[in-house]
């Protein structure tokens, strides 16, 4: 009664200027974005593609997170999100993802809660079975 | 047989940290953003609504643009784009749009073809009537 | 012993099709840039340009927040920021950010801290004593 | 007296959600962040990084697009940018970088043209030695 290997993944990331402000480093809120893109590639790699589930209606939204900004990260870096599946409920999802460079520092760190819902009445679903299904 | 006044309009728009990057400028793709807000504002004056069009399957898509990047835009400047309907046909519009700063300077400038499709089958559709009409 | 009137503020905001994704609302991370809109317009009501700042090494930046995505916003909605501070140390502050329709329902809520640092040496500092100051 | 074979690149690009619009389709702006970003790996397989010219006060500046909009990428979507250069003077540059499907479809092309400047005085100035020298 464990979670897949699945349940947690690595996902590469390139900073490029669109990514960076007049600051020199990341723009804040497009960390949100590197966390929503290995989210993605996680249901990726179980074989759930996010576009088929929309046009069924189903969708999975950011309901909450809880976001540490620990250090920018800067034009050209190679980095990497880490992402672990923390908690499955009926309708929610909860992961902690962590933007990490080269030398294992953490950039950014999130808890973030994810619903399922119904697009079209934007109500709470079920998550589909295939999705983080333990073995 | 003239259009209306409305077939030129003025949008005031600020430099946020989000629009520029690391260059300490605005991001060159970002100007097509304020660019679109002064094109839907315009359509605003002359009471239409996208997102009522949209939900009739009618939507406008930029087909192409030629665009010059002149002087970069930076933080917490206070700017305005200047619109003009160019050319009016059945199923596209033409406009030439312009960001200028306080000194009357253009920043930026782009001749702009939209398109009026129906967003259901992706295919050309007439424009509204009520679109910039003419008098 | 009291924060000045300008320890609250409000900013409007209208969605653009730049604001949404495919799922037909804003996508989440932009609500944080109309959240740091809301902040840096609260910093210059008090006479504060963050680009003056910058230039003399001083920058503000977010360095934990706590969002509540409540209800998706939606293109030509016209919404507004409700900014206020609610806690100022030495080199920090903390704001309560909440993004109300004209119903008065909040769609989104978020506690954000910023940390006031010097962007040479990417280290705290003092909060310039012209920011929020006290009567 | 030929252009070394680094003068043409190919990148994937994925579309996320942060990519999109309520329209279902890449939001138009978006198209110019995936050929800047192919434009920097094409850099960067020449050895040169933005990044440490930005310290040397150089950059490349984009100056002018023509860009045609054929076809919506969509959520999901594995594409890839194709990019040639087609002129190099003294100090600019000229792509031309396409969007293209599975099906080669192209969904995106334009013709850019990006300038080299110091980033003090904002002027031009000459390209350096190592990027897309000839054989």
């Amino acid at each position: 009664m464990h979670h897949s290997k699945s349940a947690s993944s690595r996902l590469p990331v390139t900073i490029y200027y669109e990514d960076t402000d007049a600051g020199g480093v990341v723009y804040h809120s497009n960390y949100l974005k590197f966390f929503e893109r290995a989210r993605t590639e996680m249901l990726r790699e179980q074989g759930i593609c996010q576009r088929d589930l929309l046009e069924q209606s189903i969708g999975f939204v950011v309901r909450s997170m809880e976001i540490d900004f620990l250090k920018g990260a800067r034009l050209d870096e190679h980095l990497e999100v880490l992402t672990r599946l923390i908690e499955k409920k009926k309708a929610s999802l909860v992961f902690c993802q962590e933007l990490v460079n080269p030398d294992h520092e953490v950039l950014c760190r999130a808890i973030v809660k994810v619903a399922c819902i119904d697009t079209q009445k934007m109500k709470p679903q079920g998550i589909p079975d295939a999705v983080f299904s333990e073995k």
